[in-house]
This record gives structure tokens, C-alpha cells and sequence, in this order.
């Protein structure tokens, strides 16, 4: 198989723990998604192996240009996918390599969240910024670092894992073995418990009428639904939910001082009713907030593609690199 | 006045919240000391700017290389100090300026954990590691982030403050204004806190001993103390302050996957006791600890001089960049 020189177009996936997201896009500028698909993530390695290669069947049957693949976990600097809370079964995959032999493509992976950091830092929100923080607030929560213009992988491959910051000691425990990471609250999973806490407690009826009438059923989007109907009960839930992400936007912005921080993530959905109240909760959480400007805080703009998009950005720049 | 074109020594001030110590070294390798004088940090920017005065020329009369400080604080872009819970009364200090207008010397200044890193990445534990994070664990903790072989100061010169990480929200009010802040748990201060609570509990007699039999009087070194005599009540409130300091750098290690992590402050003296404990919780709470190598924790080489030697290399380095 000869592949061209400079391909016209690649492949994203963006792998989450219950369903996959590709696109196609335009090599030339690959913010612009030509088609797109779903299909269910399977369980398992070698039923992931063939999902994947199902998916690009699917999406641009008979093209050769490089695939990038999203994962939520960790995977290493030579695409060996190591460990990831939210695809169990799935432990040190040479997905990389796995997918790329069955496909005959050049194929390359990558963290999701990091994924969705070149997406948002090369033509979305992050746009212009030399240096910054993406976090995408779905199951659970994903990050991706930019310093000096350049997303940052750490010593391993493994940076950006903020979700699962201990936040609380005594939080309820977390898939990853410790307890009250910070996704088990600022996660659209964590807006859903928060909501089903608030409606056990019977503090929240519209939001119960919104979720069919059974507490237990409280979902995130019932919460913001009601908020925009406008349910006090809901709107405190809200702020609650709010108080939790920023106390951790508070915690990396003492960290790192970032020059911008990008939210994507399901949960940026409701960013009418839910970004006004995480800017003024990180405003007074962060260290000495008299005496710095505040951190713009902004919403992703590819949305639930930002995954997809990013890894297709990553597939483009491994091409290049190495001159295929 | 006319500056030699290379000045052949800097002079380094660590000012602390209670004390200031100052060295000198040698232009060509600033990790050697000179020589060393302490004075008490006076309080309100009028009294620190004399003092800081008064410290020079008692280190180096006659003297003009350069001369850099180390504050606890958020010290800006422009040298200015903008606020540090440690400093109270000091506020919005252009003490880069103020301190070289007074003394007809050039001044630098940066926060002191950063002063610590620039010691510690240049001659310390931290030599030949392209990235890492260092924290003191002293009063408060400070930090320093080293990435690409640089220190980052963020998009206003303010990162670097792990401290002020929420780390239990039902925790003890902080003086930045938050809750249950990490320092509060894993400092100097944070190991006396553990002790006086298990001392008041009446679980451990050999400390209040050496505390001359108050529960009250208890501070980090009776435990440490107690501790090193094989105490084992003393053990246990050392293995949780371990739990703490662990868990603040588990959630630094999920974010960052640094190459190393390097552990100043008063803090480590207990090296011996202490740093065993904290490697054996941090790979017990990093994010899939069982599939990645365990990251290098090591002592800082400088001791409490880091910050002071820091100073002076910044100093020098601001000199040479200015040609002065």
C-alpha cells in the first residue's frame, strides 16, 4: 500500500466508557469535521480492537491517512494504553501498534482529555493562549496541560489526571482506590449524586417531576433543566455543584497560574447557567483574589468533538513528523 | 558608583516569617557559601525594607554585586510583593525598587520556594532533572514547578502554591481564607497539630515528655524525637502526617507525572524517619501506582540555606542577563 505524501484527511476517535465518537476531517485545517459517527465502546481488548477498526470502516472506508485514537486513562509515550478506571478489562494494550497493524494506517494515541487540549489550544477556546488548563467535566474528569505553547505529557506520559485529586477524606470512594476524588463531585456524575442527595432529602421536587417522579432517577440534566425553569431548590444544588469545580479550579490555579482554563465536558452544556456561578465561586477561592486578575474561564468551543477533533490534530502532526 | 562588569560574589536573603537568613557566595558557583548572617524579619514594609537593608551590610559591606530576595508571598512579574498570609501588614511592595534604590545595588525578587527550586534544580537534588516540583514543608508549604529545565511563574508570577490545595473541606480555617488547605495538615506546623491532638487524646506520653509534660507544648520535633527512642504511639502520629504530606503529592503527581519530586523545609530533618513513610503512601495514592515506576522523592541538598542560595542565584542571573 503506498500511502500519499501529504494526506487530505484523517480519522479522530475519541474513545469514552460507553460510547466511541469519530470523525473525519480536513487535513488542511482538521477543526473542520467532513462526517461523523457513533458506536458503542465494547468491553474488553480485543472487542475494543475490532470496534475501533469497525469505526474507521465505517467513516472513510478505503482511506489511508493517519488515525488518532482519544482514551481515557493512561497511556505512555509509545501508545501502550496502561490503566484507565473507566474501561475495565482493558489494562497495558499496545493499542497503537494493535490497531495500526489490523488497519495498515498509521495510528496514534493519546490521553482524551490531552486530546481535547489540541483541539481546543490549536482552534477553539484556548486559541492564542500560550499556556493553560483543560478540563472536561463528564463521567469523570479529564485534564490536559499547556506550557510554552505545547501540550505537556509529563515524565510518563501521565500528566493531567486531575480528577482524581483527593478533595475530601471523608468523600465516598472513587473506582481508583482512594476516596473524595475531586470527580466524584465536579463530574456531570457528581452533579447527578449531588441532585439525587438534594431530592432524597426532599429539597427538590421539581427536579423529582423533571426525573419521571423517582428521586433515585435524578440526573444531572434534570438539575439544569429546572434551574432554567426557574427552581430555587435546583439553583441550590447548582451552586453547591459549582462551589465543588471551582474548588478545584482554585487548587490549579494556585498551582499552575494559569493564563486561561477551558471547560468542555457534557456538563458545559448547561455553560448559561453553570459558568457565571464557577467564576464567582473560583474568585473566592482562589489565594490572594484581592491582589490578582482573575483567570478567564471559558467554555469549549468543539464541544463533545473536542476528543475526536484533537485526536485527528494528534494522527496530523505524528504524519508530518514523520514525513509519511 | 561603578559595578564591576562581573560581579565576583551575589548576596541571597531568605526572609522568612519570623527570620531572615542571608548568604553570600561565589559569582562563579553560587552553591558555595561565603559566609551567613540571620537577623528576626521586622514587621510592616517600612521596618522589613530597613532590615533588609541592615542584613546586607552586615553580610557584605562595601559590597556591590547583586543582591535577590526569597519572600513568602505572591511576588509579581515586576518584583512587586503583593500579599503573603506570612507578611502580615506588607502589602503591594515594590521591594524589588524600594530595596535597590536604598541600598544603590541591584535587587531581585521572587517568592522563597521558588528561590529554593532555582537552588535545588541548579546544585541539588534536583540537578539533571529536566522537570520536577519542589515543595518546603516548613510553617506553610511552598512550591516551585520546573518545567523544560526552567522554573514557571505562571501568567503573573504567582504559581507555585500547593499550600493552599483544599484538601478537606470539614478541615481547620486557613489565614488565606479557605478550609482544611494542605498546609494546614502537611507542614511544620501540620506534624505539631497531629502530635498536640494525639497528645491531648492521651495517646502519646513519651512526646508530652519531651515536651516538658504539657500536651499543649507539644511541636513536630518531640514527635520526631519520640520517634527516633522507638516510640510507637509517636509512629503513628508520624505514619498519618506522612498520610497527608503523601496525599497532597499524589494529587501533584496525578497532575503533573513529574520526574522528580524534591522535599525542603524545616520538615526534613526527619529525612531519616520520614522519608520512607511518605514514599510508601505516595505509591499507595498515585493515580494506577501499579502501572507506573514509582517517582523519586528526595531530600533537599541545601537545607534551610535553599532559599537564600536561590536568592543569590537569581540575582546573579538577572545581573548577567542586564550585562551589569
Amino acid at each position: 500500500m503506498v500511502a500519499p505524501r501529504s494526506p487530505d484527511r484523517a480519522v479522530g476517535i475519541d474513545i469514552g466508557g460507553t460510547k466511541m465518537l469519530g470523525v473525519v476531517v480536513d487535513a488542511a485545517d482538521p477543526t473542520t469535521v467532513l462526517s461523523e459517527t457513533r458506536l458503542p465502546t465494547p468491553a474488553g481488548a480485543a472487542a475494543l480492537v475490532d470496534g475501533i477498526a469497525e469505526l474507521v470502516a465505517a467513516l472513510d472506508p478505503g482511506g489511508t491517512g493517519p488515525v488518532g485514537l482519544g482514551i481515557p486513562g493512561l497511556i505512555d509515550a509509545h501508545d501502550v494504553f496502561r490503566f484507565g478506571p473507566n474501561l475495565p478489562g482493558v489494562v497495558d494494550l499496545e493499542v497503537g501498534a494493535v490497531v495500526g497493524s489490523r488497519l495498515g494506517r498509521r495510528v496514534a494515541a493519546d490521553n482524551d482529555a490531552t486530546c481535547a487540549t489540541y483541539a481546543e489550544f490549536r482552534g477553539g477556546a484556548g486559541a492564542g493562549f500560550g499556556d493553560g488548563v483543560l478540563l472536561t467535566l463528564g463521567t469523570g474528569i479529564g485534564g490536559g496541560l499547556v506550557v510554552d505553547g505545547r501540550v505537556r505529557h509529563g515524565a510518563n506520559g501521565f500528566a493531567g489526571e486531575p480528577g482524581h485529586m483527593l478533595i475530601d477524606p471523608s468523600g465516598p470512594p472513587c473506582p481508583c482506590g482512594r476516596r473524595g476524588c475531586w470527580e466524584r463531585y465536579a463530574s456531570g456524575s457528581g452533579l447527578g449524586r449531588l441532585g439525587r442527595d438534594a431530592a432524597l432529602a426532599g429539597r427538590s421536587t421539581a427536579v423529582v417531576e423533571l426525573a419521571g417522579g423517582d428521586p433515585e432517577a435524578v440526573r444531572g440534566e434534570h438539575v439544569v433543566a429546572a434551574v432554567r425553569a426557574g427552581d430555587e431548590a435546583a439553583a441550590l444544588v447548582l451552586d453547591e455543584f459549582a462551589w465543588w469545580v471551582a474548588a478545584g479550579i482554585a487548587n490549579l490555579v494556585d498551582l499552575l497560574d494559569p493564563s486561561v482554563v477551558v471547560l468542555g465536558g457534557g456538563v458545559i452544556e448547561a455553560e448559561d447557567v453553570l459558568l457565571p456561578r464557577i467564576e464567582a465561586a473560583v474568585s473566592d477561592q482562589v489565594l490572594a483574589h484581592g491582589h490578582r486578575p482573575p483567570v478567564p474561564i471559558l467554555a469549549a468551543r468543539f464541544g463533545e468533538r473536542a476528543g475526536a477533533i484533537g485526536a485527528a490534530v494528534l494522527a496530523l502532526a505524528g504524519a508530518a513528523a514523520q514525513g509519511s
